[in-house]
C-alpha cells in the first residue's frame, strides 16, 4: 500500500503508466536510500524524535534491507511504488513505531534527490577510476611502440608526419581533460538535499551538518526549492561530463575503425576480439569498436531525454523527472564498460608496421621544408611557394 | 556457439560489450523471425535448395518456436548471439540437415532489417488504431460537454471564446494528421529487404515476389546497398511518426496540468487517477498527465539517439546500428501506452462548471465586438482602437 | 508604430529582445504574405466588406509591394515589428482606408501560418526538384562507370564484390524514398489556415475555399485551434523531410571522404573543387565534401531547436514558434545548395580504376564460393566452414 | 586570393558552399586574431625569425587593423576566404616581407583555436558579470517582497505555504551554481593552442610561455593532437555552461508566465513591456517572457549541431568544425541579452497582494499540522492519516 493511501483504490492502468519500470531503476538504490535514511535516523535521535531504542531498531532494520539487497532479496515490484515506500513498509512491519516515524521531517522529494546524488558520486567516482586505468594503458602502449612513425591527418588527409605515441598521448591528454569535467559533475552532486522536504523547507529548525557529515557531502544546500529545481540540472551535469569521456572514446574508436581496415591496415586485433559474418566465411569485424563508437549516440540521446524532460516546466517536484532516473543509470553503465573495453582493446593492438613504414609518404614533409627554409631567412609564405611548385 | 565460429573461444568481456542486453530486444523478434523464416524456406523450396521435406520440417520447426516463445520456453541468453543465430542452432539441432540450409541466400544482415520490419509494421498499426480509438473518445467527450464555455488562450492569457468541444476537437485534428504520418513510417518500413543478403546482393538470381507476398510487404527493395543504408532512416520515419503522436498527447496533457490546476480549476480526476503525497496528507497529484506529458522527452531522447548512430558513417551495416533497437521498441511501446491512457483520462474527466462561467470574462469579447462594428461598415484598425480605449 | 499600439511606448530592450532578427526572416516573407493579402481582400470583397475600389487598390498596392521587394525597396526594421504590421501600415499610409481594412477577419496569428507554408511548400518543391536532378546525375554517373568493380563494405571492412554503379545506385533510391517523404512534408504544409484567425475562429461564417482555391492549398483546416496547435508540428514535418536528405548526403560524403584517402585512393575530384593549407603545401582538401557531410549536425540541431521550443506547452499561440522560423528557413537553404552541390560533385569525380581494381581481392569472393556449393548440394552451413577454413 | 593557391581558380559554387556564412562570424573574431599575431610575432622576434623592425611594423599594422574593424572599416567577404588569410594578405600588403613572415611556425588550425578561445573567454566572463548582475537584483526583489506568501507548488498543485522570497532566492542560488559551471567552460577554453600547428607540431623547438603569458592562457596544451580533437568538445562545454544558464532562466520565464496569467494574477508588468494583439484590442501579452522561454530551446539546438558535427569523426582537423563557429556565437550572444531582460523584468514586476493572499489556502498547512503532530509524540505516519481524514 502506498504511504499516502488510505485504502489500496488506485486505478490498475494509471499506476501501471506511472510507475513503469521506475521500479527497476529502484532496486538500483536500496543501499543508497538505506544509508541515507540511517543518516536521518541519526537527525531524528538528535532532535529527539525518535529514542535510542528507536534509532537503534531502525539502523539495524536498515542494515538487514541492505544485507537482503545485497542477496537479491528485497524486490521492489511496480505495486510497491517505489524504493521509499518500500522501506517505510518494511521497517514499520517490522520495527513498528520507530517505522512510522523514519518519514519524519522528511519527503520523497529531498529523498530520492539524496540517493539519486549518492549514487552518481559513486560512478562518477568510478569512471574517473577506469579513466585513469585507461590513461596508464594508453602510456604503456605509447611505451611499447616509441619510435614508430604514422602520418598525422587532417580533413582526412595525410598532413604531417606524426607517430603512435603522439596520437595515443592525444588521448592521454582528453581523458585528463574529461577527469577535470568529471569533477565538476562530482562537485554538483556534492550537496546534501535532505532538509529540504517538498522543496519548501520544514517548518521547524534543523542542523543540517548532522546529515551532511553522515553522508560525506561537501556542503549543505541554503534554499529548499532551488534543491528541487536543480534535479535535471545536475542530472545533466552528470551526463555531459559522461557525454565528454564519450567523445573521447568515439573518437577513439573511429581512428581505430580507420586504422583496421584493409586499406589503411596500421593495425589489427586478435581473432578472439572481433565478430565474424554469418554468411562471409572470410570476415574479420570489429563489432567492440563500433558499439564503443556508437555509445556516444546512446549518452547523447540520453542527455537529450533528460533536457527535454526539463524544458519549459515551472518550479518545483515534476514527476516528469522521473524519466531521467533509467537514463543516467544506463549512462554510467555505459561510460564504465566502455571505458573497461577501451583499455582492453588498446592492451590488445597489433601494429603492423610495415603498412605503417609505406604510408610514410614523401608529401608529409613538405610543411617541414617550408619552415626549415623560412628559418633560414625565406619569408615563410615565399617558402611554402617554393615548395608548393615541387609538389606539383 | 556462433554461426561464424570454429571453436568458441570469443573474449568473453568483449562478447558482453558488444551484445550488451541486445538479446533481451531479440526476443521480441522471435515470432517475426520465425515468420520470415518460413517465407524464406518457401523460397528455398521453389528453387529447389531444399527438399519438400526438409521444408515441411522447417515450418514445423519455426511453428514450434513460435509456440515455444509464446509460452516464455524459448529464452534468448547472451551467448546465443543473436535470435537468428539462436533460432538456425535450434532448428539444427533439432531438424538436421534442414536447419543447416536455412540460411542459405540470406545474411543475418537482410534478416534483421526484415523482421524489424515486420515488427515496427505491426507496432505502428497498434498506434494507429489506438490513435483513432482517442479521436473517438474526444468526440464522445466533446458531445457530451457541448455549449459548454471555456475561454481560448494565446500566450497563456485569455484571447477569445472558446469551448470545451473545440478543445476537445483540436486533439482530435491533430490526431488524424497524426495518423497520415503514421501511414507514411507503414509506407518507409513497407518494402521488403529479402535478398539484399548482406548489402550486396546475391550472386544467384531469386524471385523476390515469393517472400514479398508471403510476408504482406508492398514492394520489394531494387539496390541492395540501399537497403542496408536505409536501417536507421527508417526506424526514424517510424520514431517521428510515433513523435508527432506524443507531441498531440504532450500539448493534451500540458493542458490538462493547466486546467487541473487550484488556480483554473475547470477539470478534475477522480481520485483513484491521482496519486498522493508521502508527506503533504492533503495533495491530489496527476502523476499520470506528467508522465504522459515527459514521455515525449523520451522518444524524443530515442529519436536523437538513432539519429546520432547513423551520423558520418560509411556505406553497408554498421553495428553501431544495433543500439537503435531498443529504442525503438520502448518509443512504439510508450506510444502504445500513452494513448490508452489518455483516452482513460479523457473518459474520466470532471467538469467543474462553476469555474469555466466564472472565467468566461468579458474582455474575450473585445474582439468580436471590433469585427461586428468592421461588418457594420467601420475600417477594422478604427474599430480596433474604438473598443481598445474601451478596454483600458 | 504597432498596429496593437495606440501611442509608441514600448520598453526599447524588451522590444529589440522580443522582435530579434525575426525581420530578417520576415523579409523572406514579403511576397508570400502578399500573396495571401491578395486573396484574402478576395474574400472580403465577395463578403462586401470592401468595395471594388478598395479591392482594386489593395490589389495594386500589394503587387506594388512585391515589386518594390523584389527591386530590394521594401526592407523590414526591427521597429517594423513584423512583415505582417509592415505591409498593413504601407497599404494605410498609400491607400487610406483601403489598408485599415485589409485585417478583417483574420489575425497574425493565421497570417504568419500561411505565408509559412506557402514559403515552405515553395522550398520543398525546389528541394524535391533538386533531389530529382541529383538522381539523374547518379544515374549517368552510374552508367559512365559501369562495369568498374568496386569492394562492398560492411563494418568497414571489404565485404563482397560491388560496383561504383550498385553503389551509386543505392543514393538514387534514397532519394526516390526522400521524395516521398518531401511529398508528406508538402502534404502537411498545404492546408489553408486563413480563416483560424487568433485559433478561435471568427464571429461570422465565411468561405473558406476562396482563399484554400486562390492560394493552391489542397485543403482547409476544420478546426481553428488545431491549426495553431501544429504550428511546429508542420515545420517539424518539413525539417524531418530535410533531415531525410541530409541524411542520404551525409552518406555519400562520408563514403566519399574515405573514397578519396590516400589509402583507399578509389576516386578524386579536380584541383579547383579542392582547398589547400595555409602551411602544408602538398595538401589537397575535400572541404565541400566536409560541408557536405556537416550539415547534417546543423539541419539536425535545427530540429531540435524547434522540437524544444514545442514540447511542454499549452495549446494556443506561443510566441516561442518564432524561434523557429530562421531554424527552418536555413534548413531549406542548405538542404537545396547540399543537393545542388553534391550535383556537381558527381560530375566530377575522377575514378581510379587501378586502385579499384588492387581493391579486388580474393576474400571478396568468400561468401559466393560457399553459395555456390549450396546451390550444388552442400549445406550453407557446411559450404560456409569449408571456406572458412580455406581463407585461414 | 587563398593563402594556399598559386592562381584563383576555385570553383565558384564550390567556394560559395565551402565558405557559406563563415565570414560573417569571422568578423567577430577580427581583434582576436591581431591579438592573438601580436603576441605571435613576439615570439618570432624572440626567435629571430623577425627583425626588430619587422616586429614593429607587425604590430602596428595589426593594430590598425583592430582600429579599421571598430570603426567598420575592415570588412571579410566570401572571397576573402577567412579573417587569418584576409589579415596575412592585409599585412603583406601593407608591410611586405614582414607580412609574408607572420605564419611562420603557426598553421589556421591553430590560430582558429586560439581565436575562438579568446573570444568564448570573453563572452563567458561577460556570461558571468550579467548573472551576477541578476543574482543582486533578485536579492533586491526579495527583500523588496519580504514577508508576501505564495504558495509553493508540486505537481503544479498548491503544496505547502512558501514566499515570493523563497521562490526569487531559488533563482539566486541556481544563478550560483551555474557560475561554477561557467568557471568550468572558461577553464577548458584557458589552454593556449599556439605551437599545435596543423595538429602535429612542429619541427623546432618554441617557448610557448611566450604565447601564453601574452594572451592570458593559464596553460598551454601538451599534446599537439590532442588539441585539435579538443575544438568541438570545448565548444561543448561553453554551450553546456550556457544551457545552464538558460534551463535557470527557462524556469524563471516558465513560472511567471504562470503567475502572470489571469488565473494566477501573482504578477503582472508594466505595459510598456508587454505587446498587444492584431486583433483582440483587450490583449496584454508577455512576448518578452516567451523569447526568454524558448532560447533554451534555440540553445539546445545549437548544442545538439555541435554535437552531431562532432560525432563519429577521425582525430585531426575535419572542417565540419566550422558549422559550430555561428552557434556558439549566436549562443553566448542569447545568454547574454537573456540574463539581461531576464534583470530588467525582475525589476520591472509589480506584485498582485490580494491574489497572493486569497491563494494561501488551509490546504497548504496539512503537512505543517502533521509534522507539529509528530513532534509532540505521534508517529509520523499515523499524524498524517489523521490529518489526511480531515482534510477530505
Amino acid at each position: 500500500m502506498k504511504l499516502w493511501q488510505s485504502e489500496n483504490s488506485m486505478d490498475k492502468d494509471i499506476e501501471e503508466y506511472t510507475v513503469g519500470n521506475d521500479c527497476l531503476c529502484d532496486q538500483s538504490l536500496v543501499e543508497y536510500d538505506c544509508i541515507a535514511s540511517i543518516a536521518h535516523a541519526g537527525l531524528l535521535l538528535k532532535m529527539k524524535i525518535i529514542t535510542l531504542l528507536e534509532h537503534k531498531r531502525l539502523v539495524s532494520g536498515l542494515n538487514e534491507i541492505i544485507r537482503l539487497n545485497a542477496a537479491g532479496k528485497f524486490k521492489i515490484t511496480r505495486k510497491d511504488e517505489d524504493v521509499h515506500t518500500k522501506i517505510e513498509n518494511w521497517l514499520t512491519k517490522n520495527h513498528g513505531t520507530a517505522g512510522k516515524k523514519i518519514h519524519t521531517l522528511r519527503s520523497r522529494n529531498d529523498q530520492v534527490l539524496t540517493a539519486l546524488r549518492l549514487y552518481s558520486k559513486d560512478g562518477l567516482a568510478q569512471v574517473k577510476e577506469q579513466a585513469h586505468d585507461l590513461i596508464e594503458t594508453l602510456g604503456k602502449f605509447a611505451k611499447k611502440t616509441k619510435g614508430i612513425a604514422m602520418p598525422g591527418y587532417t580533413h582526412m588527409q595525410r598532413a604531417m608526419p606524426s607517430s603512435i605515441a603522439l596520437w595515443a598521448g592525444a588521448f592521454e591528454e582528453s581523458l585528463k581533460a574529461d577527469i577535470e569535467i568529471l569533477e565538476m559533475a562530482i562537485w554538483a552532486n556534492d550537496e546534501n538535499p535532505l532538509g529540504s522536504g517538498a522543496g519548501y523547507g520544514l517548518p521547524v529548525k534543523i542542523d543540517k551538518s548532522v546529515t551532511t557529515k553522515g553522508l560525506g557531502f561537501s556542503r549543505h544546500f541554503s534554499n529548499p526549492l532551488y534543491v528541487q529545481n536543480t534535479r535535471q540540472k545536475v542530472e545533466l551535469a552528470t551526463l555531459f561530463s559522461l557525454l565528454q569521456v564519450m567523445l573521447t572514446l568515439n573518437k577513439l574508436a573511429s581512428d581505430l575503425m580507420l586504422f583496421t581496415t584493409k586499406e589503411f591496415g596500421f593495425f589489427s586485433l586478435p581473432k578472439s576480439m572481433c565478430t565474424g559474418s554469418s554468411i562471409m566465411p572470410q570476415k574479420r569485424n570489429y563489432d567492440a569498436l563500433e558499439i564503443l563508437r556508437g555509445n556516444l549516440g546512446a549518452v547523447s540521446g540520453n542527455f537529450y531525454a533528460v533536457l527535454a524532460c526539463a524544458s519549459n516546466l515551472p518550479s518545483g517536484y515534476n514527476r516528469d523527472a522521473q524519466l531521467g532516473k533509467a537514463r543516467l543509470m544506463e549512462s554510467l553503465d555505459i561510460a564504465l564498460k566502455s571505458l573497461k573495453i577501451a583499455r582492453k582493446i588498446i592492451m590488445n593492438i597489433e601494429v603492423n608496421r610495415a603498412a605503417l613504414k609505406a604510408a610514410n609518404s614523401e608529401g608529409l614533409y613538405a610543411a617541414q621544408r617550408a619552415i626549415k627554409m623560412s628559418l633560414e631567412g625565406v619569408p615563410f609564405r615565399d617558402a611554402y611557394k617554393i615548395v608548393s611548385k615541387s609538389c606539383q
